[in-house]
């Protein structure tokens, strides 16, 4: 069967439970996004799927193969991590030409074309690269190589708003041009919420949500309109935040919303794919 | 005169201009919004202001006292920067009493109530500190320090979505509860478009705005409805960008909407802060 197969998977640190029997399919040809709070196991999932960790229990498969200490089941996956796996001294376009030696496929002429657009000088060495630069010749190395499965974990750390965009929009067109699966792990939600197709949100190391984009922002809605009609309008409701800026007021609710119900003066829209993130990973006093 | 006045400051390094006859002033009890993309010139400024840095030209004025090596100018400023100013094994709560010994005044109790709220243990050590925390403990001394001018550089990087909204709200509330100045440098404009009053964009060294976040916001438009509606609306005007979803389009515009002149179907909205500082700041092939 393609895609990636995770099944019960578990994974401690010093006796912590970092993944908690994590039962998960990646298909083929779709943007996921891969959402959690700080310390919620994210990375440590795709490192398992990666080899750079081994899992406690459970097994992971890649088109049909176990991934563990398998170089063929592992040459269909590239995972763009928050650590250089490059040494320090190697220029950027040896990274490329390295990449596509061991992936068996690399696209030198695309690399190069990206370089231009984010202004990033290939002969540089990976040491003389600034935090955002450091990024923008991983995000480049994940778009070019041809594998089935680029994970991405904090694609965009470092980078102005200027590069985000020209990241999601290159992103779009090569997915667009050769669909393979993306997996987008990251902390800018509402930048991503247009581009990812399927979502799984993971909370204290277990997944509390597997799911479309679309079926997850049909589980709740915004109300806007004068603080007063508002506040009238959501009385009893399942409301999961407001906003209030002069006598105007945004409330974010769980549920769906009758649409006959909505008086006059009271606009309704989908609710923001962040906001929802936010209600459903808050926590209380969790010490850390 | 009360402020911080900046006039005809310049600063190279190694040749290179990265500040250009700077003049500006940030006034009393304002948050700004302190924009531009990597590498343009805002740390360097942040910099200057707080003596980790000198101008090569111009002066700066601190409550009408010159900044350059003058602690009671330097007392009334404090920078949240991306380097830790701090020893490595100093506790988090010991950074607390060494700031307030140093500006003459720091809500300890406060401080304590932030630090739960953030899931933050106070008598961990810096160093034991993950990328998030170590933003969150400098965020709590920046909130919690009596100073009337308050710096803040990349505030909420590594933060997950969460702690971002917790930050925001509780600027928003220090600031009502006691006015001062609050500047913010970061990458996620779109989240400070609400709380920022004045903006400042720098581009390449240079001041390039300096308004109102409501004057900026009013120099351009937003139109969105069906892919044919809006291409004929947006023909011959002042497009800065669009985006495709399925049969519907929604456009960027540079200058005033005509309310009369816009035809059913087409919905018109105010303009994303980020959209227009990407517009204002975006440089086709530039090297770095």
């Amino acid at each position: 069967m393609n895609g990636i197969e995770i099944r019960g998977v578990s994974k401690s640190f010093a006796g912590l439970r970092a993944l908690d029997d994590i039962t998960l399919t990646l298909g083929e040809g779709m943007i996921y996004g891969l959402l959690g709070r700080n310390g919620a196991g994210k990375s440590t999932l795709l490192n398992l799927i990666t080899n750079r960790l081994f899992p406690d229990e459970g097994e992971i498969f890649i088109n049909g193969e176990p991934a563990a200490e398998n170089d063929r089941a592992q040459s269909l996956v590239y995972l763009m991590g928050e650590k250089d796996y490059y040494p320090d001294a190697m220029r950027v376009r040896d990274v490329f030409r390295w990449t596509g030696n061991f992936y068996g496929g690399f696209d030198l002429e695309r690399a190069g074309e990206f370089c231009e657009l984010f202004g990033l000088d290939q002969t540089k060495k990976i040491q003389q690269l600034s935090t955002g630069y450091r990024s923008i010749y991983k995000i480049i190395t994940a778009l070019c190589v041809d594998v089935p499965y680029v994970l991405l974990d904090e694609p965009v750390l470092g980078l102005d708003a200027n590069h985000r965009e020209l990241f999601y929009k290159l992103l779009i067109e090569q997915y667009a041009a050769e669909p393979r699966t993306f997996v987008l792990s990251t902390h800018l939600i509402e930048e991503i919420a247009a581009l990812i197709e399927q979502i799984v949100v993971i909370k204290n190391g277990r997944i509390i949500r597997d799911e479309s984009c679309e079926s997850l922002l049909a589980s709740g809605y915004t109300v806007a309109g004068k603080a007063g009609d508002v506040d009238r309008f959501i009385e009893g409701k399942n409301v999961i935040g407001t906003d209030t800026l002069g006598g105007l007021k945004t409330a974010y609710l769980l549920g769906r919303p009758n649409r006959d119900e909505v008086p006059q003066g009271i606009e309704l829209s989908r609710i923001d794919l962040q906001k929802l993130f936010i209600e459903l990973t808050n926590e209380q006093g969790a010490k850390k």
